[in-house]
């Protein structure tokens, strides 16, 4: 075999800082936007945010309406029915998504099938969907993160659940990656401990999984066509995962602690888009393909600063909880990476005289003074459910493509297993 | 006066490593390229590179016709004849650069005056044109840069001689930055060691101004419209700066010596683009205001490595002449700044007692191993050329404006007094 000696990179555009949101009508006048759709769920929209953004574009000759028919966490029928909403209410010429990933998603979902043609379930990633790649290029999109962790802004995929299936699963297209990203760490200031918490486990997976995914001259040589944009781990996306790790060590804890923390909660955004940055490029594996199931799975775990209502693991809680135990695992793979990331996110720590510990220790830590639940049997998962569980890992064989060695089931539910209980 | 909050950053998609440069007509296709001018010069085309390039699209259905007029150091006359070519024989559906900057900045003019109204002259920067900014979108440009130095694939600029005016100056605006920067490092391999030397300048001072340029929130708030793609050093370009050092420490002067060193001009061909990313937001300073005149005010130098001919001071070499003087008068903005830059740099390097004294050190040590000239005494200046120096660089305000202390007549003139000789 012939190894891969190319990788890529994209990424929006980036506009950072205090004060950012109230630009986006000059930013989406250059793309020559006239009307907009801003696409948000009602949480943010109860903020007025959105409606603000909406409203500051007029002095652009923009005319701006909002949708806040996001469903949290998207599925396949909430997505059809922002589809169906562009549809009636457009055309449009640039959406603007203002929310977490699931707001971002569903604006690339909304994106994409109001500029191309054929259904949802024609571009879902095979084998559930066709995997059909869009013909036309796609309206500009820009991505208002209000909450620092998913990355969505800066990733080329869009997550949904499949409800008929039960099964999660993604679009992902080069076309569909943001041509903007405006970070605003003003618009995170409300977002409660706990999301702010379970956010920033998402960044630092996003970082860690990224910086220790299978490098890019591993894999086969592969003809252009075949390209995906997760590459694996280059020079690129190790930087980007190295400066993100360096910015939690030093505001994870601090911003979880005190959400007015003004300094905290920037490092948090910019590392949130570093790690985007990243990850958008490299790829997650084992900890990210872990969460499926544990999401997906839920029975009746309520976590603190969500809205009441249906029981949910938030996605950053269900990256983190297998995550120890999977870079335990990954070590052997990369020692050399998995301990530098350990020095740069716990610079501090004692170090284990096992270098294998250093990892799952920082992480561990780490999860303990921010407040994690103590492993999958703290959100309510005992010995019974790791079959399940594990079914629902191995379904994310794209995932899993990108980790450092090879994981199967048994590998899996070793790792299931020794997350019950973490400490 | 309110300080600035908000930088942004913006950058072309980037596909780098050995035989990149062969999928251009895919990359081509994707943005419904059917029929696409490569633009060059004639030293490069004689590589037989471009038309190899051209060829490779036809796979991807794509009709390429190769323009190989660029001229080494662009001037207007050259600018308008290279539109010229591309009005006649067009029209293309996107651009395709090969080449070092000259050929890079030349697709980009003539990207913008075939997509635009009006003549070139509208655009220059003012006060020598009209700063006119482009209503329109530019078509596709990809950059292929053969040289590892000037980060023009990165940049929103194109430089150029006005001849009768005998002044440098630019077009800058975010819509002229390259789509795509495509950096094959085989494309490199045959830089004669002259040629990597000066480039090579190039890229560290890139590095070495973004990093110690005036930070972003250290100028005043701006409105969007007021907004410039050189922002200051912020939290991205800093990234860039610091990696690109990193890595011309271990390769810079592997790939002097020994231009077959596929690894070292991988790493160059890295820390080119890394520089280029970083100063194409954040923007460079005094070392680069001062090589316009430089190079501008040629007498009778004939560098190594360079084709016969014309007189020149190449870009990066008449960049350099100045840093160390440069760096020596900046430190005291940002001591940390310039302390860290050294340590990058140059790891092993012994320190002297004076802080002040340690960048400088590292850039001489560099510059006397890579067979630089000795200061500005060394490409035929002396003490009575210095006032017509000074002159050319307090025309670049644009420049001026981004180094981290007010550089005034008298200091521009003390740099370039102590540059005479260097060591």
């Amino acid at each position: 075999m012939a190894n891969e000696s190319v990788f890529t990179y994209g990424a929006p555009q980036l506009k950072f800082g205090s004060g950012a949101a109230d630009e986006i009508g000059f930013d989406l006048a250059q793309y020559g936007a006239r009307r907009v759709l801003v696409v948000t769920d009602a949480g943010v929209a109860a903020t007025g945010g959105p409606q603000r953004i909406a409203d500051a574009m007029k002095a652009y000759g923009i005319a701006a309406a909002v949708f806040d028919g996001v469903h949290v966490e998207p599925t396949d029928a909430s997505l059809r029915q922002a589809v169906e909403h562009a549809r009636e209410t457009g055309p449009y010429d640039a959406y603007v998504a203002v929310g977490g990933g699931s707001s971002i998603d569903t604006a690339k979902a909304v994106d994409l099938l109001t500029t191309n043609e054929g259904d949802l379930a024609d571009y879902l990633n095979p084998p559930v969907g066709a995997g059909r790649a869009p013909e036309r290029p796609l309206l500009p999109l820009v991505a208002v993160p209000t909450t620092t962790g998913t990355g969505a802004e800066s990733t080329t995929v869009c997550v949904l659940d499949v409800l008929d299936l039960r099964v999660k699963t993604g679009i992902s297209h080069p076309r569909m990656r943001p041509v903007l990203a405006v970070v605003d760490p003003e618009l995170t200031m409300s977002q409660p401990a706990g999301v702010t918490a379970s956010a920033g486990m998402d960044i630092l997976c996003h970082a860690l999984e990224s910086y220790t995914a299978r490098p890019y001259d591993a894999y086969e040589r592969k003809r252009p066509e075949q390209r995906v944009p997760y590459c694996g781990a280059n020079p690129v996306s190790d930087m980007w995962a190295e400066k993100a790790l360096s910015l939690l060590s030093r505001s994870f804890r601090r911003a979880v602690r005190d959400g007015d923390d003004r300094e905290a909660r920037t490092e948090m955004a910019l590392a949130a888009t570093f790690a985007g940055l990243g990850f958008g490029n490299a790829g997650v594996h084992i900890p990210h393909a872990n969460a499926y199931p544990i999401a997906g799975r839920v029975k009746d775990f309520r976590p603190d600063g969500y809205p009441d209502g249906e029981p949910m693991v938030p996605h950053g809680m269900s990256v983190a909880l297998t995550a120890p135990e999977a870079f335990r695992f990954t070590f052997e793979a990369c020692p050399g990476r998995h301990v530098r990331a350990a020095e740069l996110l716990d610079p501090g720590m004692d170090r284990p005289d096992d270098a294998a510990e250093h990892l799952p220790r920082a992480v561990l830590r780490l999860m303990r003074d921010i407040g994690m639940p103590d492993g999958i049997g703290g959100v309510g998962y005992g010995e019974g459910d790791i079959p399940g569980l594990v079914e629902g890992t191995m379904r994310q064989q794209r995932l899993l493509a990108i980790a450092p060695r090879p994981a199967d089931e048994d590998a899996v539910a070793g790792i299931f297993q020794r997350s019950l209980r973490l400490w």
